[in-house]
């Protein structure tokens, strides 16, 4: 099994350039009406005359049937067994929100939520309260001072979800929920689970007796439940295994939280598709690899419409000319894992996958879609394998073995 | 790599039904006649309709180049690595002829042989006595009496083939076997090959003694010898990791005994094809799952006989309605390994894998063989995989990560 060790074994350092495009959820289904999937219904001339010059296939992000997480699909996309690398839910909410989760910090999934007068929660999501609410209440909450050099950090995500952070020293995550995952009980104590967690265990609990003070007059909200703690996990960054200086350009939040994650550079970029174009145009001298995240097609896809999961990938298309101008030695396009708008939400199904270089065998298929890469000359294959093949066409990869 | 730890995590109950169709033996090669295989050569226009509405592919039982018995071409189908889902060989055999092995029971695969005066082997197969001698002698060896509360079975299995089982407290499989693999050698003592077996072993060589004296006019059956003793093996559940209510609908000893063993229920069945379809609509309102299982083409590959392997999958293909009138979640058609009649015998070739679901991207195959099956879009994939598949397509797995 090809893995990163031995890839990190046998990658050097070259002048050539290599691009990932992800398209977010770009797998889809067949619709009624024609039998096309997204992709094929697609007008993608330039995406097609890439693919006719490279190689294309299928991936795997996780494995055969599994739906995978967008974090699993993107780790597995740069080269990281999703089943080996994973996160802890607290740190991914925290990197999920693109705060710059340290070393030492811990992190946890918070929600706000509702009990009554006995102290028993009788909603977890406290009546699903707005963003901006829940921007309010963290506000509220980032005040607590626990006096003993400890900085917390409340984050909020979505609805009624934050992220809490503590950082200082000797903290540990080894740390229980107090969320009970049901209603009908009182949120519970948090306790230590190693003899190093004793100090995390008392701060937090005071953390939340703190909060409930302080949100006692905020019903629905009037109280916090948190899980998952856990630190940012110690992925070998992309530069150390590859030999690469990697660049992210991404809009969304959790896109450039993993992208920093494995030490890739953030690019500053604005939310449209033509705006990160420009961003890898403006930087392409600065960087060797470069991930560019479009989430729009995902969006598109999760809402069930077709029609618009077909429009923006023909934005994308249009747009893929700012890249074969640059001229780089490789440029990949798949996506983190399918979203078919039949299916309103992530799926199992593979992903299309395009791989343009010089020293591919010149592909058979002439449009780049599921069908065409269904039976393209680079077979199905796990997303985890695209970064070594990556290399391998930029010449980057010495033999292995006399 | 998938396996059923993360299978067991993301499977969910649903009202989703699904069917597995095993032909057993599925696979061919060419007849010099026309170059068609089996499968190729037979009018199937159901299962070719089945095709068309979902995708298609290869599955491989235990891996390239690997013939697979029917015992690990089974358990692949049900998701279980038959490499390391493994049964001893005395399991196989009592399980082999549908005995309900129990918890405790200790089995060995046993043979009448034939010993000389001095009490040599000259025949370790005893002549290939018949079938019915096998079961006349095995009654009669069922009447020893080790007098220790040990209640033992003697049954027979086909030739010169019984199965021995020994039910009672304090046994161990960890006995070591009386056949020395060879003629012109005495049966062996059985030694005791851990400190806890030391029972068993008296037992076996008490069993084995009053046999000798038993079978002492029975030429050429005239000994026994006892080898792989081994216990139930302990598979999780179907229902424990797929969150599903299994049924069996399978006529032959073998499939009904490994069905049992990962706690299937057996479905009273007659040996036609027919009959088991008949058994299938009578009990699908009862379970979510139902494992068919049809011998008969196995059986005409063995006996290299092309033409009725042709006429039986026809049979089977004129019944597929009755599958599809239900209107199941999930249909999948394969076989649990080759047997292609030019070779009268298992083989390696992988085998033919169809999956219907609303689900699938539609396939471009038109035929139901084993060429289009080679460029289906699922491609080459190992049989244990199917099962994620099958749940995947029945929408019974939630996402992996966030």
């Amino acid at each position: 099994m090809v893995d990163l060790e031995l890839l990190g074994s046998l990658a050097v350092k070259t002048p050539s350039k290599m691009v990932l495009l992800v398209l977010d959820g770009l797998g889809g289904l067949p619709n009624p009406i024609n039998g096309k999937t997204e992709l094929e219904a697609a007008y993608t001339p330039n995406l097609d005359r890439l693919l006719q010059q490279g190689a294309c296939g299928l991936t795997d992000p996780v494995g055969t049937g599994i739906t995978s997480g967008s974090a699993p699909g993107i780790l597995a996309l740069l080269g990281y067994d999703p089943l080996k690398y994973t996160i802890g839910r607290g740190a991914l909410e925290a990197v999920g929100i693109d705060f710059d989760l340290q070393e030492d910090d811990v992190a946890a999934r918070g929600n706000f939520c509702t009990i009554d007068e006995s102290g028993i929660i009788t909603d977890r999501r406290a009546g699903r309260i707005t963003t901006d609410k829940c921007a309010e209440l963290s506000r509220l909450l980032s005040k607590i001072n626990l006096g003993t050099g400890v900085e917390i950090f409340v984050l909020p995500v979505e609805g009624h979800r934050f992220a809490l952070v503590l950082r200082g020293k000797g903290l540990s995550a080894d740390v229980s929920d107090s969320d009970p995952q049901k209603v009908g009980y009182p949120p519970k104590s948090v306790k230590p689970l190693s003899t190093e967690a004793g100090k995390t265990a008392r701060l937090v609990n005071k953390f939340i007796e703190k909060s409930w003070k302080l949100l006692r007059d905020h019903h629905p909200a009037n109280m916090i439940l948190v899980r998952g703690f856990s630190r940012r996990p110690h992925h070998p960054s992309l530069a150390s295994i590859y030999q690469i200086e990697p660049a992210c350009i991404a809009s969304y939040p959790m896109y450039r939280g993993l992208a920093r994650l494995v030490g890739m550079k953030l690019l500053d970029t604005g939310p449209t598709i033509q705006q990160e174009f420009q961003t890898f145009k403006k930087h392409y001298a600065q960087h060797d690899f470069f991930f560019i995240h479009v989430k729009a097609t995902d969006m598109a896809g999760e809402d069930g419409d077709f029609d618009h999961k077909v429009s923006d990938i023909q934005e994308v298309d249009r747009y893929i000319p700012e890249i074969t101008q640059m001229n780089p030695d490789v440029i990949m396009v798949t996506g983190d894992h399918s979203t078919p708008a039949a299916l309103k939400g992530h799926s199992w199904h593979p992903v299309p996958f395009l791989l343009y270089s010089k020293w591919c065998r010149k592909s058979r298929a002439d449009k780049f879609c599921e069908r065409e890469c269904a039976s393209g000359e680079l077979g199905r294959m796990p997303a985890q394998h695209i970064m070594a093949l990556a290399l391998a066409h930029a010449l980057k990869l010495t033999k292995y073995g006399a």
